[in-house]
């Protein structure tokens, strides 16, 4: 499937996209010349980008940037990639997380925080490739169907990048949400409908449109290829070495996806040791599409209504969740869910014990990585990640009916005495 | 001032302070020996550490880790201190600022983006050094008062380090920030009073109590020197070299001052060449007593009442104002301030133009630095860093009402059309 965004611009330059060499269908394996595009022209199956990767050096990574572009070898993009204006995301803390894995009963545990990213989510990984694909291919608009970190991560990125940025939200988005994005665009359109409506606007006008480069839809292999950055940072952060297991919220299941394909490189590459690591997706039981076709060992994934806190999971019917169970049955992990509740206590314990404010998303990882250790599906000897997605201030309400001040008192040492936390 | 933080350890081992020698007198200069103090015992002024450092290269820093710690040699914390569990603060971005500097005429622009601090602002830095100082002195309570950046970070590190921690804030703080704190810490204490009242109370605690560590009281020696780390990196990360221009908020005053002292240090190591710079501050003109007494020329800062939406700069009687002016007129640089409609307006000009959303102490730097620019007290040719000390999720009222949807439509392509933005 073509879009319009290239028409302005026949000819892509030379190493446009960095060692990329075609698009490739997950289907049916056909090849697509690089481009504008996102379905096999034969299948219509879903397109990911396929590489011939030259030999890359720990020492070459480890001299790069503090941030993604020391993996741009890797990545869709070209070699001055660091000279465009971007957000510069990436290389967040890899954390020990001593006190939350004596919680739970875990041996070694660590958390990838990505709530420090520029615009506090992982988002902001995806759109700065994004972002290079829509400059190398001559679009004009920079664009985005979002309920919330998508936006903040697309209108943050076309800012700096000075390009046009036109965000589309549903209308009756929470105003802290739509202020994050308004702040960094005049171009922000509220769209009476629900999230489904959104996308499927943007979809046509991406059809419609000279020049449109929506993120998540025409540009999307170029997109998706950034949340590789997750999977190499924590094998780098670890010493070059891949973990025992990896737990990862899944919403379209393309972040989870792409950092089993990250593992799957650096041993090709010789970067880490191939060893055995299993993969492990969380979800929401309120859309829990992927949980469920695991739990019963569906052939396919039943698409859902949403009904969960954990707005930025829920995706009813998630493009990359076939390919979620593959990676969990290929290594030996498996997709669990947990109930709101469940989601709310794990933002408090992992606040309480690691210092980490996440939002939905990550408490919905955090509850799963609890519920997976309950239910023995993760071995607690073994050495385990954690991926945070997102940041709590995002989603405050979720907590802000459970956590509080102990207490309230006059402005005096006998009043504080009283509090019995002397 | 003496208080009772080290009762219960009387002997601090070898190194817990790293490099430091003594507490230094700001005004007399008598020395006294490392300890839970704060004021001078001669003559009351304020206490600075005093080091004896040792060659530091270039190479060592960079071998280093990601965050503060990589400059553990100037600080005064313990050889070890990375092992010990803590926020990992620091590092974060420094970006060069195309748009805007073309936007307000200037030739050389750059942000140091501390918005992406774990608890999105640079408190985490100097909370990282007062935790360490708590610890080695043997303190059992990890303690704050304050209106909300200093809670979060305070809240956050003491759940990481597994210590009681226990924070007090206004009872009539913004419930945002009350969750954004209680979320890490079942120890939130509400106090019905001001500020002033708060910070009272816990002078009063820290005398009274043994083993409580209030970071901005009576370790405060040890936490401020945190803010130096903003300094180093600036100049490392413009390739080790020092800026010619910086422009830094002034709340106590105390961060402008410790920038101006790490640039001193780096000379004195010979880590950077010795060079010309000017340091600016940067306050709201509703609470601008260090601006006023700069540009009055006056002998002292005159307290004032803040009233001002930029209330984490809202200090009326700044302890380190005194010392701001010292450095202003020492580097050629001036203190200015702003209205808060400029700090609004400054707030949405960083935000579109480089895609950082601050909070209203760094809507107050940019608008200080664009006046600065307007007034011809800063060379628009020299080359300049702006400092954001905070993330804008923390507060979205100050543009909530400014900024929002262009257009709010039906879900369809003819009424996007309509809208002018195809």
């Amino acid at each position: 499937m073509s879009t319009a965004v290239a028409e302005k611009k026949t000819t892509l330059r030379d190493g446009a996209f960095g060692h990329a060499t075609a698009l490739s269908c997950r289907e049916c394996g056909h090849q697509t010349a690089l481009g504008p595009f996102y379905a096999c022209p034969e299948c219509f199956g879903p397109l990911e980008i396929a590489y011939d990767f030259p030999q890359v050096t720990r020492e070459e990574i480890e001299a790069g940037p503090r941030n993604i572009w020391r993996y741009k070898a890797l990545l869709p993009v070209p070699s001055d990639i660091e000279s465009s204006p971007n957000t510069e995301p990436g290389f967040t803390r890899l954390l020990p997380a001593a006190n939350l894995a004596r919680e739970l009963g875990l041996t070694r545990l660590w958390v990838k925080d990505d709530s420090t990213n520029p615009t506090n989510s992982f988002k902001d990984r995806v759109v700065a490739c994004a972002l290079s694909a829509a400059r190398e291919l001559g679009a004009t608009v920079f664009a985005c169907p979002s309920t919330g970190n998508l936006a903040n991560a697309v209108a943050a990125a076309g800012a700096r990048a000075g390009m046009k940025t036109v965000v589309f939200i549903p209308s009756n988005l929470e105003q802290p949400k739509q202020v994050n994005s308004a702040v960094f665009t005049e171009q922000l359109v509220a769209v009476d409908g629900t999230y489904d409506d959104v996308n499927k606007l943007a979809q046509e006008i991406a059809a419609e449109e000279d020049g449109w480069a929506f993120v998540n839809v025409n540009v999307r292999p170029y997109y998706a290829e950034g949340s590789k950055t997750l999977g190499y940072e924590i094998a780098e952060q670890l010493g070059w070495r891949l973990p025992d297991q990896v737990v990862i919220p899944v919403a379209s299941g393309s972040q989870l996806t792409k950092v089993d394909k990250a593992f799957r490189e650096l041993i090709t590459l010789g970067l880490v040791e191939d060893k055995p690591y299993k993969v492990y997706g969380a979800q929401a039981a309120g859309c829990s599409p992927v949980s469920t076709a695991f739990k019963t060992d569906a052939p396919a994934i039943r698409p859902v209504k949403p009904d969960t806190i954990a707005k930025s999971l829920a995706i009813g019917n998630p493009a990359d969740g076939i390919y979620v169970l593959d990676v969990c049955h290929r290594t030996g992990g498996a997709v669990e869910d947990v109930t709101d509740d469940e989601v709310r206590a794990a933002i408090v314990l992992l606040a309480r014990t690691e210092g980490i404010f996440t939002e939905t998303a990550g408490g919905t990882t955090v509850g799963v990585l609890k519920k997976l250790v309950e239910t023995r599906q993760l071995d607690p000897e073994l050495e385990t990640v954690v991926i945070n997605t997102g940041h709590g201030l995002k989603t405050l309400d979720a907590v802000a009916g459970s956590v509080g001040p102990a207490a309230t008192i006059a402005p005096t040492y006998d009043a504080f005495v009283a509090t019995g936390l002397a």
